[in-house]
């Protein structure tokens, strides 16, 4: 039993109105792997690098317990890299480079002892090879989480329907929920997302929280009101991860969990975007963990006699 | 020991993506006053209209136990006008026609029999005849909310932040917190805004829910996300007479009770929306509110062991 990742493992060099950063460590599945590494501690990675990746951030990975067997590392070539920079409001961004290097022919090998697998997550990459990797496992899992945005939607959006078909949740943004479905009410871009395959949809919606829509259930979850975003580079991804490392921990499939899922994802979000990159949510202790996540029960809870 | 309402009895044409209509009443203190009727019997209105305002809408008021003696009806006069057109987001919208009418010259008379007011709604308009109303009141009341917008911002600041200054509570949107503080981050303008003078701020966020501020205590409220928003006009006038009806009801000022309130104020808004005008909030049962209440529950439970 266990949780495979897969997604990018790349560089950024991020520029916000607190700063700039050079070369960091970033990438889908590396924020995503380390979120679920707080709740489950069987986590793997599929991804690839190029052998500029520092040995000592594979270290760091092993440290959190993230099996990193599935880690390609091509020699002589060189890792992903992506550069951006965030507006004043730090909703919306500009991509100043995008190298694909390794990432243009990758193949997403599936390590044998990774066959165990019965939760997996698909960080955000090109719709094909997140279908690959669903099938290269022998077994279906129990539980697929699907990441994906709005720029497969502009050039694969058949591959990306094609994939959509295959998984349990679907994490996408409210613009993109939008651009999916065609429908500018979430209610009714959430109802025609539920028939593409998804049985879960979980509209992601930044400093205004999340909704998880199931059936004809919805679920709102409120983000913490944060005084300083200092870099939301990563904070998608790794609710992504907290998500599905917090499932995989529970081990039932269940509009209930979902909705703990998306509050432990939230509180671990939260963190990432407090630092540059990975900084933050790299060393996080269990009680700061869970002082955040009571922090959101307080956040919303209220009772009417 | 009564609720007063004082803001703007008038006439909206109002056009959005699912329809126009001709000349409608509309209001702050029409929606406000409505709202705070299902839950306070004991509601009060100053405002003023132009003889031109249907004698049938003052009795629709009175059939909701609203007392009217401070409405105004100017001879020969016309009532305050409106009209907009919202866009297809229905977030934003363009004014096409403001005549003033009666309202260049309003002159909020308090009958004595108001006098007993306790509880005090200033909704939206020029921050100086809301100032009036409290220095006309002969004590004090017990909760004040203010409701104000970026028009008042715009072009009567030094008013605004002179009337702010004798509040209880203010509602304003997200912009407005932003506008009002210059910070960008809502718990930076929260607490810059809590030192101008009220005690508890609500920012409204539209689909996006509310967000209660008070010492360092914040609530988060979702909003109820709609398969069809009709007209957003009122909604927000709405939340707030909820709102403080709901604190007339049970009458002690405190943040758990607040936190109430607003969820009252959110259930009657996401009736507001569902019709043009005040049609749906004309005409709603105890059980259609305490159902819809409980939609809010139901929306943001949940239970972390």
């Amino acid at each position: 039993m266990s949780l495979l990742v897969i997604g990018t493992v790349a560089f950024d060099a991020i520029e916000t109105p607190f700063g700039k950063t050079d070369k960091i460590v970033g990438g889908a599945a590396t924020y995503a792997g380390l979120a679920a590494s707080y709740f489950y501690d069987k986590t793997k990675i599929v991804a690839v690098v190029g052998d500029d990746f520092p040995q000592s951030e594979i270290a760091d990975f092993n440290a959190h317990g993230i099996d990193t067997e599935g880690l390609q590392i091509k020699k002589g070539e060189k890792s992903f890299f992506w550069s951006g920079k965030y507006h004043n409001d730090m909703n919306s961004r500009d991509t100043l480079v995008t190298e694909l290097n390794v990432l243009a022919d990758f193949d997403p090998v599936i390590p044998e002892s990774y066959q165990d697998c019965e939760y997996l997550m698909l960080g955000n990459l090109t719709p094909q090879i997140q279908q690959t990797v669903i099938k290269r496992l022998k077994n279906r899992p129990k539980l697929i989480v699907m990441d994906t945005m709005n720029f497969w939607m502009d050039i694969a959006m058949d591959d990306l329907l094609e994939t959509i078909k295959l998984v349990d949740v679907l994490t996408i943004n409210d613009a993109e929920a939008r651009q999916l479905s065609g429908e500018y009410s979430l209610v009714k871009a959430a109802a025609k997302i539920l028939t593409m395959g998804p049985k879960y949809l979980i509209i992601k919606k930044g400093e205004h929280g999340a909704l998880l829509f199931h059936e004809d259930k919805i679920f709102s979850a409120s983000a913490l009101p944060l005084a300083e975003v200092f870099d939301p580079t990563g904070a998608g991804d790794t609710f992504a991860g907290g998500f599905i490392g917090y499932m995989a921990k529970v081990g039932t499939i269940s509009f209930h969990n979902m909705k703990n899922a998306i509050i432990f994802g939230s509180a671990l979000a939260s963190f990432c975007v407090e630092k540059f990159g990975t900084e933050k949510i790299k060393n996080l202790t269990e009680a700061e963990v869970s002082n955040r996540v009571q922090q959101f029960v307080q956040l919303s809870a209220f009772e009417i006699a």
